[in-house]
Parts: C-alpha cells; structure tokens; sequence
C-alpha cells in the first residue's frame, strides 16, 4: 500500500511524526575530499597501503578505520517498547533514536541494524558474520528469554562487547539509583528486601546485579505470581532466578510480597495498588519503571514511600537507560575491551550514583539524562574496570 | 600483536595513514537533541507513534526512517582493489572510502558492512537478513565468478537496488567514455570491434554493456587467451560470455586479437605490448585500465591510439567508477525503485557522456570526478529510467 502525499501530511501534523520524516541519522566523512589529492589519500591509491598494513597486522583496524568507534546496535523487532513484536522495519525508528543517542551522549558512532530473522541461531550467526565492521554489539528489544541466549552466545564467539541494553542498562541505572536512594535512607543494600515485578529481560538483569551487588533478599514474579523453586512450568532462565532469590520463600502474588519489603522495582508493565504500597516498611523505595503506564501512580505511592522514581522524563528520578549505554560503550572502546565484565557494569553504577553526590534527595537520586557529567563519569569508571579486569587492550 | 604509538607515529609519516587514523566516517544525528522535550519526540514517548504507524504499513519505513537513503557498502573482502584476498577486516579502509564517496557526490549514506565469510550461500542469507535496514545495497570487492552469483540471487531475493559496482560501475564509465570516443571519431558503436582484456567482474559486465549498447563485435580474454565456444575449462559465466562475442572467431591471445580491432579494454592487470597496439586500426581507442599500473604506458598506447583513458587521476580521461555510483543510487534511491535495470545502466552511461557534450577531445571523453554536473545528470537519467521501466515506487 503506498501512503499519498496527503495522508503523510496529516502525519506530520503530529511533531514526532514530522521530526521523523526522512529520518534521524546520516552517514558522513571525517576527511576532506575536495580535490583529486584528497581522494588519492582517503580512496586509491593511497588506501591500498592502509588495506596492506592492516592485512599484514590485524589489530590495526582499530588505528586506521572507524571500526573501533563503531557500536552495532541490532534488534529483531520483537520486544520495541512497550509495542511488542512489530517486526524490524517498525522497531527502526527507535534503533536510530538509539544510535543518536549513543553519538550525542557517548560520541559513539552507531549504526542500527533491524535484522529480518526472529531464530536465535540466525541472529547469532548474523551478528558473528558482521562482526568484523563493528567495535561492539548493542542488542536492543529482543524479546525474553531468546535475548539471554543471543547475547550468552554472542559473548562468547566474539572478542568485542555485546551489550543487551534492555539488561544490562536498565541493570545499570537501578543499581545507581537504589544505591542513592538506600544511602539516602540510612541503609546499605544488604539492609534491603526487594520485591521485581517483571521476569523479561530487564527483571533477570536487575535482579542479577543486585544479588551481585548484595542485596538483602529479591524476589522476582512474572504474571504468575512470585518465582520460587519448584514452580511449575518455570523455563530455564526462571528456574535458575527461582533458585538465587526469594529465600524468604514467598509463593503468592508481587502484592502479597510487599508487605513489610523495602523496594518495589516495576518492570513488567502490570499494576500494583495504593494498598500493596502502603503495606510497604517505613521509608519505603518504589521504582515504578514501567512506560508509559507507571505500575502505580507516582503521587500515589509517593504518600508512602520515601523515594519514588519512574521511567518517566515528567516525573522526578528518572530512569533512563541514556545514563548507561553511551558510557558504558564509550569506556568500553576506549581502552578496546574484549567483554563487558560484571565488575564493568558494576562500577558504571558506582560511578553514575557518585554524579549525585551529596545532593541526594527524595526526587534526586538519579541525575538526569543531560547532565553532562554523567557519560565521562560512567566511562572512566567502566574503562578503569577494564582494565583491573585485565579484558582492556589499550 | 599489538603495535606499539612508535611505529604508528612511524605509519603516520604516510599522509595516507595520517588521514585514516580513527577512520573516515562518521554517524550523526540531523535532528536535535537539546533537552528532554526533544528527546520526547526522537525517542520515547514520541518515537512509539512512529513504530506503530509503520507496523501497520510498513511502507511508511521509507518516509519516517533513514532506511529509503542509505545503502550498505558490503564486501567479503575477497577482491580489493589490486591487492586480492585481504579479508574483510583489511578491505574496510576501502569501504569506508566508498562511503564517503557515496556522501560527497550522491547525498546517499552509506555503511561500511564487512562480513566474516566468503561462502556464497552464507553472504547472499546475510544481506537478506541486513535488506530491512537498507534502501539498497552496493556490492564490492568480492571475487570472480562468486560474484555474478551473489548479485544475482540478491537481485530475485531483494525488491530493492542491489548493484556490483565493480561490475556495472565500470561499465557505465567505460560504456559513457567510449560513446564519446566513438563519436569524436565519427564512427558509432556498432561501427567498432574491440578486444577487452579480462574476464572477472569488470570484464564481463564491460562485455554485457557493450553487447546491450550494440558494439560490432568484441572478443574477451582471459589469463588463457581470448574466449571461444568450446574451448576447455571455461566456468558457465565465461561459457556464456564465449558464445556471446567473438563473432569473428579468435583463438589466440590478446595480442593476436588487437590486429585491425578499434578499441582494447585492459581490465586484466596483464600487458599489452607497443606492436600489439601498433596493430590496431586507425584511430585506435586503448582504455588501459589497471590500477595502478595500466596494461600499457598511456605515453606509449598515444603513440598510436586516438584516445587513451586510464584508471589514474594523473593521466587523462579518468574511467573512475565515482562517476557512476553516487548518481546512480542517488537516482534509484529518489524514486525508491525496486532494482537497477539494464536500461537503467544504460541511461546513466548517456548521462554521464552527455556531460561532455561538444567539449569532447581526444583528452576528454569523460568528466572529471569533480564535476558537479556528473551525479545530477545521471541521477537524473536513472529515475526517469526507473519510472519508464516501471519499477519505481515513487
């Protein structure tokens, strides 16, 4: 079906439609080419002696092309926003939105790749085949659990970073900003019960880094109720949370787990009532994260929770993904690391809770997106890491 | 192995590397990225509407992303410039340098795409998987005969351009400069028997184009002398070629083959010796176009030929496939045709001729690289061509 001109105007009387016309991204050159001795430098001949060198000395791709500054950031469509699987011409617009943000964050230059395969060992030998282009490997919005095996297969077949952004980012920005909220509270992790609401790709990694991090107790439920070992019916990746978490052996719903937990961390797009929030312990902490409906209300849950903060620009605390991945690459690349390590991701928290300092308060306990000393802060810490982590290059 | 600063400081005293260190491309955003209520529109929340849109009619991909102008440069790199299998990591400096060049003369972006296999199945399964992420794609540097196959499954598979440059970009320059040195000889096409040099890429799609164009008669040679029905050990593609041409029934060598023929076209990297281009008829026309050495010294080839053109920028009448690529997905691109026709190549050949006009002389046949008139023409000429043959979407 092709749209008349017509129709693309009434389109464009919505801003976000005629922002988005003809795109958000270009390609361009770093190098003059105005003349004919330009191009006898950055085209032939004179690039048939860069080609040469790097023949004869493989690592010096990363000296002479741009492929060490450059992050693939690859979805299939599956999981795009809170839309669902809508097919990887629709999910393009949200992976350039992506690769802007990743150049205007992190100077990272990004190319989105919407992949049309939706079958694990397609994506993984897609993304190994075009692995050679790229300096990392940014896995955006493919859908749970077959994003756990994309991205465990990919880091192991290859020698760049593979970062599922769904995870580890949103991992990232929860840690920094439960880290503020609990030292604004007076507690430290381990003083915390923690109550997920969501079992998909940024429930698992959450969940993860706090168990890493030292979190009290966590419980995760996905739409089944709270995950315990046993459970039927659990898949592989469940069955392994079940057996991590929830060693206060709760077995029924994410609101019958709140009563009395100190954190409530939304990611699943479901509700949770004034009355569950309220049976929360004192100085209570509710990250309802879920976009654009947040699981409760914020002025709601904020008549009994200490902290409260959303996925949401609107509303104080916002967790943002924006505040991991342009760092995380950009520290990354920098010293040419092979993996993202845990410690990695770990010390990109730290290090984006510490932008907060000692003004932490109950509606700051996250900077915001365009706090320009979020991305520098979070790349020296992950490049740093890197480094102690012995998978730097550089 | 790692190369210590020193001897890059030392690869650098070579401008060429000088001016490729960090690469020579760039990703950057053409909207703005200001502030929160920017990052509304070209991310969530804004950027939803967008997705869902084009869920429900994928064609709006083309008006609301960056995919309807931006090709993917990609090559296994089995074939670079000269210097052969380099692989694909070593072929990027050349790739980027094709995107660039795609930039500066076409207005069309374009990603370097280097890809870990060179098995034929495997390439043609990738850039399927990579089509919903482009407009078209341009493929480079990947060797004879694999290539043919290549582009030939891509072309059924694909509904959008797919066009080997090293191919057809040839054969539209070589095609342009030899209408204009037919004409300043007073003769036409039809008129001129030639001998082309070569049977890869280059050779093969010069002979199609020809053929299509209407020249007398041609004979083409390869490593083993000039091609012939029957003769042993020919692959389908030269099979197919030795049936086609050579009307007159050649056996021998290249050499043997230039007595009394018009025009010789070296795409071969062989030689061609002064008494074989001494053998030629009058008003001989020689494109010596190996890079960088051309299979006869223009100096020597002028002794008795009336035109020559090389490949070089240093010498005359540049056959340099940047005359033909840009303008050519440029064209394609603006009127979102499905494929690039024969007509199509044709069209651009005459475009790009016509540039010339009456200025044509024995040292001008083609444009320089850098006149501004040369990707308009044959943009032009393209879409026209595309809406005549009824495969332009737009």
């Amino acid at each position: 079906m092709t749209v008349s001109p017509v129709s693309l105007a009434s389109l464009d009387l919505d801003p976000a439609f005629a922002l988005h016309r003809g795109g958000k991204l270009e390609v361009r050159s770093t190098v003059p080419v105005r003349d004919a001795d330009d191009l006898s430098l950055a085209y032939t001949p004179g690039v048939a002696r860069v080609c040469t060198a790097i023949a004869d000395n493989h690592d010096l791709v990363n000296d002479y092309t741009w492929v060490s500054n450059v992050v693939a950031v690859v979805s299939d469509g599956t999981a795009v926003l809170g839309l669902g699987d809508i097919g990887p011409a629709a999910a393009m617009p949200v992976m350039e939105g992506k690769a802007l943000l990743f150049k205007e964050f992190g100077n990272v230059d990004a190319v989105p790749i919407c992949l049309d395969t939706t079958d694990v060992d397609a994506l993984v030998e897609t993304v190994v085949r075009l692995a050679p282009s790229f300096g990392g490997v940014n896995l955006e919005d493919i859908s749970a659990p077959r994003c756990f095996e994309v991205e465990n297969r990919l880091r192991e077949l290859l020698d760049i970073p593979v970062f599922h952004d769904d995870q580890h980012g949103t991992a990232i920005v929860v840690l920094a900003a439960l880290q503020n909220a609990a030292r604004l509270t007076g507690r430290s992790l381990g003083d915390l019960r923690a109550v997920v609401a969501g079992a998909g790709a940024s429930g698992v990694a959450v969940t993860r880094i706090l168990l890493g991090a030292g979190i009290g107790d966590i419980a995760v439920s996905d739409s089944k109720g709270i995950l315990y070992s046993g459970r039927e019916g659990l898949n592989p990746v469940k069955e392994a949370l079940a057996a991590d978490t929830n060693r206060a052996g709760h077995k029924g719903s994410t609101e019958q787990a709140l009563a009395g937990a100190d954190v409530f961390i939304g990611l699943s797009g479901s509700t949770v009532s004034e009355q569950a929030v309220a049976s929360m312990a004192p100085d209570a902490i509710v990250f309802a994260l879920s976009n654009p409906t947040p699981e409760v209300e914020p002025a709601v849950a904020a008549r009994y929770a200490r902290v409260v903060a959303t996925g949401r620009s609107d509303f104080p605390n916002q967790i943002n993904n924006v505040l991991a991945f342009p760092g995380v690459f950009r520290g990354a690349l920098d010293v040419r690391a092979r993996t993202v390590t845990e410690n990695m991701k770990v010390a990109a928290a730290t290090a984006l809770a510490s932008v907060v300092g000692d003004d932490v308060a109950e509606d700051y306990v996250i900077p915001s997106p365009f706090d320009a000393r979020v991305a520098p802060a979070v790349s020296a810490a992950v490049a740093r890491q890197a480094r102690e982590d012995g998978v730097a290059r550089k």
